[in-house]
């Protein structure tokens, strides 16, 4: 029950949950003063879904509810839970009839793309997914050159047994440059990443 | 931090969370004996992906989070959340490089599948998913029949715009047993619904 205090909070416990407000959180490094590699990716999959040009959508996060009170005539409340790890990418949905599924990671790092931000089991799905036929790729954000890119995962795949194997943890920038495809860069205030899914399919027909 | 009360609960605060754990819950209601449609979904798209048929995984419930409590040397413990309406259907995944899409749906009504199970927006998202090439459907059981089926997004729709235009309000059973594909029913153990997916991919190949 809500009471009116003089001077209070009432907003507390909002009647309308706001779609996607977790989301929309921006990250305040001060390398990253433009908006957050999400935010853009939100962007675009929102403007690609009314121009009917594709449909993709970002997981919820995975959350582990560990006790929820209802309250009477409100909104179910979940006031224990944790955060869970994700066992898949954050992002998959439809293009021309392409499965397409990817995680998107942003780096401070100017040198290289370090590979501890990718877990095994992420690995393991970009995997599985390409052996249905679908379309699996990273989009990696450099902050500081203000450059993101489309890396394949067969591409990553490559890095991965390296490190595997013993050889270096992350994924060198000028790699980037010559085998990823540059989706957004400099002033650039969109990030139409399906231009590079574009290419990746020409790819497959040739 | 924990205290080790002679008596206590010691486990409330879980340090590893259970993956899933948040789907694991069985419906009770007496209608519903055997186990339930989400749970046997999900062991079959665990099946379909330990043999290497399918990647398709359920989506995370969507939660608003409101407030979050950084207990020291303890996981982040959300303190305040809220569910929230998703806006798509619960599964996809892809399957032989066809994208799929469907949400899955129970009833214990004998007669009919109430039409106010589905919301608008998720025929908008099959919608979506039809015109760019995706297999879109619904996974229906009727919990007193023991009987589950598949039905085209396509059928959905006619009875989606039937409703819309002033009509029945529900698909009757007799319309799944004509038009839709029955997956499981009776004392079968498993829910093979890739089954029902090969004949639609079947008829679109004519």
């Amino acid at each position: 029950m809500n009471f009116n205090y003089p001077i209070g909070h009432l907003h507390r416990r909002p009647q309308t949950p706001v779609l996607g407000q977790l989301h929309t959180k921006k990250r305040t490094s001060p390398s990253n003063r433009g908006m957050s590699l999400e935010h853009d990716l939100d962007q675009a999959n929102a403007y690609y879904l009314t121009t009917q040009r594709a449909v993709v959508y970002k997981k919820p996060t995975p959350i582990q509810i560990v006790h929820v009170d209802y309250p009477v005539r409100a909104a179910a409340k979940i006031t224990e839970a944790y955060f869970q790890q994700a066992s898949t990418t954050d992002y998959n949905g439809v293009y021309q009839g392409y499965y397409i599924d990817f995680d998107a990671k942003e780096t401070a790092s100017k040198r290289s793309f370090p590979l501890k931000n990718i877990h095994h089991h992420q690995i393991q799905h970009l995997k599985a997914v390409q052996d249905q036929g679908g379309i699996a790729f990273m989009v990696i954000r450099f902050t500081q050159q203000r450059e993101t890119y489309v890396l394949t995962a067969t591409k990553l795949f490559e890095y991965w047994e390296q490190q595997r194997l013993g050889g270096r943890k992350s994924i060198p920038y000028p790699e980037f440059v010559q085998h990823g495809i540059l989706v957004c860069g400099g002033l650039q205030l969109t990030c139409p990443y399906l231009d590079a899914v574009d290419q990746l399919i020409g790819q497959r027909k040739i």
